[in-house]
């Protein structure tokens, strides 16, 4: 059994894992099917990590992984041998200032997989053989493929950032930033009967994923740089925006076309922006930070299970597990890749 | 009858007022008892106007003003001669895409006293003479003087900023920037139950003033810079923010305070700010802005009718209209004033 | 030029209508195209009245209207003669109590057509001439057909139910009477992206139509009546439930199947009905009423527009507006009858 | 060491207690101090339970407790022996439907002390010495006596029932039903801001103890049935309202007198209720059950900590425990008692 293991900027090694531990009655043993390279996931591989968040140890990279189940702590027909599931990755622990609000993505203890936050780091979900709770295990419907199951977590960002912007149906939204975040978040605000999705990005190949994923018009702000002009009249035109690019200039764009008591979710980890302070009192924006999720995991599964949203056009390759580096050389690739999944060998 | 009018920076008169015009039975003429001058009166004095918004024309600046009643348009009872009220400055058109919504303060065609964006300019209310909409006369009881009725727009300000803060009720609140419109919104927090209210600025006047609203607690961050730095464990402290002071290293410093999931509201008018967008983000703070007021005038003098607030800690000066310019390099000088009241000369 | 005037219960007619008045320049004089015969006009035609509203003078009917144009009082482009259009029939005064709050649907001095509740009655839409503002009309895309235009009123009463609930989009949802409002809801409810939509009637024929609409599940009580039993589990199963039918039983069947913190919003107009107030507190229900609409109307015309909702299925027959009887009488009988227009003989 | 358990109806014993079992690190015992009878308790004493709620084994009654503590599990210095403090009856799972949702007071799993909804019972707090978690203790300031921290559960009832209802700062309020609920209700309001509250009841000591408490204005409705008729006018006057009488005819006189879109909340656990769904429809009113706390207990003991509700008035009697069935004879004569305490001998 082996991890993808991060040591150190650009030094990622496929080695043996640890044994896994025995399970208690509400946990299982799972085999990692499909493991989504994740932005953190690169920026750990490109850069040892981010701001102030720095690699100290060896720590096992991914959060964003389908499973099948290999044993079961209880066998209570809850769970079974060779199900297919995703994995959700959010474990916060249950008794914390901001647990006991009702706010566990903001868990003071949360252990989330693949993460240098804490130290001892959080080992992550990219191995081969992994003990979960039961509470993190979403069956899969038949029809849905492992390749999808590891698309829930990056869907339950968008539902998250969503319910952050509150009722969205029949609203003009604007999404700045295509990647495999935004895309998939289009293809939620379509599910959730947005009346028109705009959606920009500097590059042809997410806008054309855009589209499929549901957006209504796109523009290519490096062909048109004044697209978002047309919709600032009557002091702007969009009544929800999610900046999802993490730049600065995305948000200030937008920020012009948003219409009085608009809502502005960003998405994106940018960090120093300067903002037209004036702007955002005059016309009393909204603008809400989301961060992670919790109980859109579940949500997620389901609009997968039920075949609401298709996950489909955002994965552009798989690629084996073995050949991890050369996966994680391809994600940083934005002018091909899309979402990179690893193939852990297991199933469909 | 006289009005005060700025025709340019540092060029302001009392001169002599047009005739008011007849009145409609919807109508009501008032004789200016008292009137606040506010910072964007003070702007107009100063600056020739702010932002984009210059001064085009001659204009009557004013838009906080008392009043009591001269003749009335229709004598059915509702309203008689020598009653003593509030003149609400919100006079939006009822018809446009905003007010449709029920967002009137965001109205297409506001006429609001004393404005520069439009042109021509809308007069403001510096007159001894004015004509009002009924809508716009708010009774005060008798125990409530002419002086604080002028108090009830710059109080509205701060009960609209708690209505875009959302529940305030026992939650701990940070306040930054004492000046008028800070301290009047602190006596409202006061009045709505926060739970617990820190006030800070970089002036000793205006902290004693913030104890006298309501305050719990104040930090002069001129003598202890890292005052608030105590507020910043476990995510931060604060539920609730009001940024009024306009400043960003005041939206800065309080924004490390903030805990999961909190509001900051920004009530101060500042240009481009610099923000550490990961901080928003990963917090999920709602950063909103909010701009005037409208419902809440009634609100604003329903307190002062029923003794709630005791807004008189926040009047520092009163000035005879007629020495107009003395009365706005008072107000310019923070070092002194407060609020500075301009008297129209007609009763108490 | 005729009109459908109800006189008294029963006895309705087919007569010439008075002459439109002269065009204001914010007026349209339109021809009307269809007509959709609601409930309210029903009683009227049944009873005379509901509750304590009852005829007092003879009154046009109609209010679910359909137009093309004939007249524009100010030639500025806005409108053009012959264009097509579905009519809002929501009037509020714009200065009243409710208006001022931003609740138009409860103005004081609503002026609906073809209500008997104040005296002079609101005269209907049901005359083939109608003087509208210009306010009231909302431009049909030329792929929406006038039958189909005449449906945006009860759409608009679905779309106003859904706002009431608040978030829909996810959620498992309820829906207990299956007639022309409860339809285009469950229509909308699919459009909105809700999770789960589980519709329930007496009759096999609206639950047929409630699969088109997009019902994920129908069960008809009629035929088994302990059918939502099997959603009374921990405490309840839905999220957010529509009683439409105005029957008490089913809203105490349906309260039984709410989780706790779930929203049921009332859209039928039942009498007296009994609830287990227990269960409402215990389980923390949120109980809605819903009434009419205001700015959903504009949402309807839009959603039509934008093909998201089929309205089709709901139109069960098109009749002459000559045989208005045979219509009234035809529309009365549920068991052949979802909507039924009457066809005005302009266009389609 | 002494209990005061229920075995049936009118059979209420003082007897010896099992022994406590040993600390556990995050354990502490306590000392009872105070107790007040509430009307569940009541409920079992007179009729061994209420709807199917059955006492089936003997069970010791209480859940409004303070105490001193007596041992600490762990010695960190975050409790330290002889502190004084309220005990938070309120102990759900952490790991059900609901807990995860954040709505830990509908907690699938939850042991509320003195509760015969689960069997074995959960057995209740009326009892010298008991073994509490940290997190039920929340910690007295030392010029609030042991009788006021008794009062922190009611206290919290009435802030949860508020966080239902929303804002109520400057809205006008009315209460129906002034026992101890009701009254620190209305204390709770007074310090939330409400702008106007109302309070009935049927006789004139609760209304003379509700006037203590804040109320604006009491009418007595055994003696003006018809007070309420005046607030109808203009389709009704209060923006909230609270029923806690758990009376059909308040929730129905009430209902008259709520402005559309108005919040009423149910605190008082009535059974079947007829209401005029009608006016619920047209008016949209927000009917909402209110169901125990949780996160309130310590806001109650904050307020409580910070002198902002004084809850002295709402204590009518102290009784020694020893005398436990006199106390709840006493408890039940509405005619003289507001809140029994019970006097555990320990401390003030």
């Amino acid at each position: 059994m082996h991890a993808i293991v991060c040591h150190a900027s650009k030094d990622l090694r496929v080695e043996p894992q640890t044994e896994p531990q025995a399970l208690t009655p509400d946990q299982l043993r799972v085999r990692i099917a499909r493991g989504g390279i994740c932005g953190s996931d690169l920026h750990y591989y490109q850069h040892g990590g981010f701001g102030t968040v720095r690699l100290r140890e060896p720590m096992v990279l991914g959060h964003e992984v389908s499973a099948v189940i290999e044993a079961v702590g209880r066998e209570d027909g809850s769970f079974k041998i060779g199900q297919r599931l995703s994995v959700s990755p959010s474990r916060p622990c249950g008794g914390c200032r901001y647990c006991h609000q009702g706010l566990p993505n903001h868990c003071l203890n949360m252990r989330f997989y693949g993460s240098a936050m804490p130290f001892p780091h959080v080992q992550g979900a990219f191995q081969q053989s992994l003990v979960i709770e039961t509470q993190q295990a979403h069956l899969l419907a038949d029809h849905v493929s492992l390749a999808e199951g590891a698309m829930a977590e990056p869907l339950s960002m968008g539902l998250h950032a969503i319910q952050r912007a509150g009722v969205v149906f029949g609203k003009r939204v604007l999404v700045t930033g295509c990647g495999p975040i935004g895309n998939l978040l289009i293809g939620s605000l379509r599910a959730a009967g947005a009346g028109e999705i705009v959606a920009v990005d500097l590059a042809a190949g997410p806008l054309a994923c855009a589209e499929k994923m549901g957006a209504s018009r796109t523009h290519n702000l490096a062909e048109d740089a004044d697209a978002l002009k047309r919709y600032t009249a009557e002091k702007g035109y969009f009544d929800v925006m999610f900046e999802v690019s993490g730049s600065a200039q995305a948000l200030r764009n937008g920020l012009e076309c948003m219409a009085p008591r608009s809502v502005l979710v960003t998405v994106g980890l940018g960090g120093e922006v300067s903002l037209p302070l004036n702007m955002l009192v005059s016309r009393e924006i909204d603008l809400r930070g989301t961060f992670r999720f919790h109980s859109e995991f579940a949500q997620a599964v389901d609009l997968l299970n039920r075949q609401v949203i298709d996950v489909r056009p955002v994965i552009s390759h798989t690629v084996p597990f073995s050949e991890a580096v050369q996966a994680f050389e391809l994600a940083a690739d934005k002018s091909q890749a899309m979402k990179v999944l690893l193939d852990f060998g297991v199933g469909d």
